[in-house]
């Protein structure tokens, strides 16, 4: 079933019109995403980000991305960040998912939850696993932007991956477990 | 617990050394992903991909990423390719994933699987939903590529979401279901 075709007949790629943003968003609500929060500091207090967008690109450089919308309270610092920390987020830190994801709230209030590395950069220690990383390539699209990072540090409080992963779909946080593996 | 900092001390960000490739490829195996396969013709016969790593990045314009290593039998086509279709795979459809993620044979020998849209593209015909789009940027990282795509049209045979969300985590498929969900 086709839902909707903007390209009209007899115009080439370069010159067809874009699909539609709601068929776009509801065709994404197809597609879950494991979860991260993504910290930084500009010089004007720490921001924290709840981010389903994160992608591994290369390992050998280790290089990752992930998208930020401007309606996003942090994406001014983190659009301005030289470095950022990328915090994977499972089932046991799902906290930290929903308080960098609440607006109007100050997410860095309980100083219990982070730290500062030697570097500088604010980190959730409860993390499971964070990348700290700079960032070398910004790609703006409409109100959005592409953040390309290169890693330069890992760490995290349960490296060795026992915890219990977290999935966002369609609005509803999910668990993965062995009784959603597949035998396939 | 830090597991390793390759900057050393006094070097400023622009200078530090990269992380460790395997550390990076543990961190994501702690960022379960949704599934996707990627289909491209550049005019010598279709290509088709597996792929955990389609995000969007905009919904207006509507615009998505994913990136492709050059140790994928496909991603000469792909880099080549002026338009690309992503299509979102589910528990139902399975059977694709595997397809395209399994080396040596030929993913398109069952003709009964796809067809061509009347732009050229190859299609997925099962696929719950699928996306042609125009690629709008190539950023190239070692020996991966990070690929820009403007959506151009939207389809799908289960575009309502009634289909079962699959995800992809440390080697293992997964299905998302009402008892994966949590309360919060």
């Amino acid at each position: 079933m086709l839902i909707a075709s903007f390209a009209a007949q007899g115009e080439d790629a370069s010159q067809a019109q874009a699909a539609d943003a709601d068929l776009f968003k509801s065709a994404f609500r197809h597609h879950p995403a494991g979860v991260a929060v993504v910290t930084a500091d500009a010089g004007k207090g720490p921001v924290g980000l709840t981010a389903t967008s994160v992608i591994s690109i290369s390992a050998q450089p280790p290089v990752l991305a992930f998208s930020t919308s401007e309606l996003s309270s942090s994406a001014p610092t983190i659009l301005e960040a030289e470095t950022v920390v990328v915090h994977m987020i499972d089932r046991e830190r799902l906290n930290l998912a929903v308080l960098c994801a609440t607006s109007g709230i100050d997410r860095f209030a309980d100083t219990a939850l982070w730290d500062r590395l030697d570097t500088g950069e604010t980190v959730f220690t409860s993390a499971p696993v964070w990348i700290r990383g700079r960032v070398i390539r910004r790609f703006p699209v409409g109100g959005s932007t592409l953040i390309v990072v290169e890693a330069l540090e890992i760490g995290g409080s349960d490296f060795g991956g026992t915890s219990s992963p977290l999935v966002y779909h369609d609005r509803t946080w999910h668990q993965l477990s062995d009784s959603s593996a597949l035998d396939q």
